[in-house]
């Protein structure tokens, strides 16, 4: 009997050596990648100050290599060769899914010509300066002009990459979320948004209050350094295969099969910012740690967009980390680490401490409900500014009104406005949505899981976190790129992905704690 | 008037091009060179156990760029092209310089068939397994047939090198310190031996005796640290431009212009391994800081041989660190930092123990009086193994009856006797001796710096180091490889290299000391 079943037709030789040539060249990107991250890595934890110009001739160096490589026509060719060949005749084996993917960058960085690549380095080089000038001077101005060059200079890179298919900002997201399209985005955003408002509204309004103040007390460094990698073990993070640093801006990398590396920041007075950053990264590493060995190196063990990946971080963080069963266990150990700083707390006090609701102007020290409401605003504007229909100029405005729609608060200025964070300037336009659909992903999965494995919340109060994990290692990490997120969803929940689980996830969490 | 002064020629657009082309490489080779060393810090510092693999990957794909880049043929032309031009008529300008470097370089590389660079990783692959279990059996019989292969295949890497001057030796050592003669080396270290012997019987036979056991009290771990650091940037190590890490072996990388990394060990019971492994890697890491910034990826910006590197490590461990006249400004601090384990000890019985001479059989344990000597038993080795006058089986007994007759001692077992180095198994002949001429151009260039700068005791009694430090960067560190080290030596002190200033310092130290 021939090996592929009958009627299935052979790959000849030739295809077969094309394939294993791309696989080889792909293998050693992300080698070459790999090589990079640890730079990056290093920069951001070890590297003397000093070292800083070498270092940013070390990561050109390799990210021009890296460059080279993966536009080398003979990426082209064998791409070619291989692609309608009985070698991808089964779109979901591992070779049509890595040849399809191969393509779909191969393509991303060939369309774009080498004028507009150099052209969109300077312009955000310059504008990263001009940014931080004027967040600190709170003075629009300094970067509208910067502002207003890299959005044309956005707006040609959409037209570069545009198949025909969808907005011209479909093609700015794609690099983040492959396949999303921002008209369907924008229909599950609109539906979420008409939720979250009156939820933030009627959260505002309850007459129970938590006393996040109890967070906010003496919390020793070094115990709070031992507790979060105790519970980042605990659920899963492994430290034969990664580490824990202390950074800046916390982050997640992953240098290759084996190394993955988290990072945080301790503040001796705050309590929540240090180990939910840790469930958040361990979420990211976990997903790292998961993926498929056999195939690194190559698009079936590689993570399928941001989204997917944000999924894994929030879930870890917001819905097993802030939840009343996951307190359960870690509470008792928490009150014989932070004795001085508990010593008068119940663990009801603290778990509704930490799931303290408060409309803010700042994203990055949002709650769970409200954040996503900080992403609308994001989202909506960018693509206006992108399609044209908003006048950078008129940003800062647009900003606030929308932040006085949605959340009720005002910036003093747009220093705590649009200006405050680094994404339109370092030409990141399509970006943002991807947090707000991990939270969509993270509640729709977890749901299924939950169904699938039965009483999560028994396990999280045992301490047991495997359950949830393998099911997340089958479902997700082991897939790769197989699916793009919606298929992936869809596929493993049954239903498009949607904002229904988040909301009625917020809804009967939120109802509880506030009363309501 | 024209440039370059009259009647000296002027070099055309096509060499000036050429040679710009070459420096080019040549940095772009030092930037991946330097990725690779960074590569190798974070897998002796901070990489989980579970990246080795992927570490491994890299770093051979790394090594596989460089391979490629510095043996393309293009290289091999540029050369042509400038070589004779006048470009390089002046023979001490940068330009000359850089290019008989580059063409040093490129001659070893091309001149090594692929076959016998990939027979010897094999064999040294295959041979590092067996050294560690033949160390540990005390069982030679395990390595010798390796040894065998690999002293077989140094001496084809030799024929091939050999550009017919000097003997096979020669062409090996030309790798570690380039231009060195063994015959020349051959006569100094006999002379020093011949010197050394009877101070090692002298000082064994003197009366007074230190008491090493005081080094072996409580020095807490997080003191010692502080203590290294803080002398280590007193001598002038910059901490902006470096670091201080924790290693199983210490040692120091250069990962560019203002990145240069050592490490060291700690043991709670012992001060002198960390504190003197400390000055030692930073005698290495002032060499490096001290490179000149503007020549750097270029030979002329780069140290000029393993000797002279050493020379500077030496000269800070043993010099400067083990002097009277350092102590005289460091004991009351050391008396204030570790106050319970030196609360009893003067300063004189201090310095006298840290400067204990005992001839021993592990050469890494040695003082640095029989340390020499150590060297001169492995020189003495190689070079007989590799001219074929020392078969490998008879290795172990001609190890013995050197050490019997230099050292007056003899190893139990082979694993304390000639399997105790990691070099021939690695490969690495050719390589021991410039252990011992650091020792010697340390002397020698010291003995020239306190001539020229007057009264260095009184400096480092009052901790000045700027004086000694400043003279090693003009006439070391910032000439690059203008000059072979024998050269550079006779060049700054005006005369050869020569047993003779590191014998009468350690002459005049040690019967000071024992009292002979």
């Amino acid at each position: 009997m021939r090996t592929g079943g009958p009627g299935r037709p052979q790959a000849d030789a030739r295809e077969l050596a094309a394939y294993d040539e791309l696989i080889r060249r792909s293998r050693e990107q992300a080698l070459l990648a790999s090589c990079s991250s640890l730079l990056g890595w290093d920069e951001q934890t070890y590297m003397p100050p000093g070292g800083s110009e070498n270092r940013g001739e070390q990561t050109a160096l390799l990210a021009g290599l890296q460059h080279e490589r993966a536009t080398d026509p003979r990426v082209g060719e064998l791409l070619g060769t291989v692609e309608g060949s009985a070698v991808v005749s089964d779109p979901e084996s591992p070779a049509a899914v890595n040849v399809r993917e191969l393509r779909r960058t191969f393509d991303r960085l060939t369309r774009l010509p080498r004028s507009l690549v150099e052209e969109l380095a300077r312009a955000t080089s310059k504008a990263h300066l001009e940014w931080v000038a004027a967040r600190q001077a709170h003075d629009f101005e300094l970067l509208r002009p910067s502002l207003e060059t890299i959005f044309r200079l956005k707006r040609d890179e959409a037209a570069c990459l545009d198949n025909g298919e969808g907005e011209p900002y479909d093609a700015l997201l794609d690099e983040y979320e492959p396949g999303a399209k921002s008209s369907e985005l924008a229909g599950v955003f609109a539906s979420l948004r008409e939720e979250l408002v009156p939820l933030v509204s009627a959260i505002a309004g309850a007459s129970r209050r938590p006393d996040p103040e109890i967070l906010r007390r003496d919390y020793p460094v070094d115990r709070q350094k031992v507790f979060a990698e105790t519970a980042a073990a605990a659920v899963g993070f492994d430290f034969h295969a990664g580490r824990l640093d202390t950074t800046e801006h916390p982050f997640c990398t992953g240098i290759g099969p084996g190394d993955t590396r988290i990072t945080t920041r301790y503040d001796p007075r705050n309590f929540s910012d240090a180990f939910f950053g840790v469930l958040h990264e361990v979420g990211h590493g976990l997903y790292d740690q998961g993926l498929d060995p056999e195939h690194h190196g190559t698009p079936m063990g590689e993570a399928v967009s941001l989204g997917v990946h944000e999924s894994q971080s929030r879930m870890w963080e917001n819905i097993v980390g802030r939840s009343r069963s996951f307190w359960n266990y870690w509470f008792p150990l928490a009150r014989q680490v932070f004795r001085d700083a508990l010593r008068d707390v119940s663990l009801e006090a603290f778990h509704f401490a930490i799931n303290e609701v408060k409309p803010s102007l700042i994203r990055v020290q949002a709650d769970e409900v409200t954040y996503n409401l900080h992403v609308l605003v994001r989202f909506e504007l960018e693509r206006a500014l992108l399609s044209g229909d908003l006048a950078v100029n008129d940003l800062p405005s647009a900003w606030n009104e929308k932040y006085l729609r949605y959340l009720g608060v005002s910036p003093g200025h747009d220093g705590e406005g649009c200006l405050q964070d680094v994404h339109w300037s370092a030409g990141l336009v399509g970006y943002f949505p991807t947090y707000t659909l991990g939270n969509l992903y993270a509640a729709q999965l977890f749901d299924r899981a939950w169904d699938d494995l039965g009483d999560l919340p028994a396990a999280f109060s045992t301490g047991q976190y495997g359950g949830l994990l393998g099911w997340l290692r089958e479902h997700v990490h082991r897939q790769g790129q197989r699916h793009h997120s919606a298929a992936l969803v869809e596929r493993v929940t049954g239903n498009p992905p949607s904002q229904e689980p988040l909301v009625l996830t917020l809804r009967s969490k939120y109802s509880e704690l506030y009363g309501f």
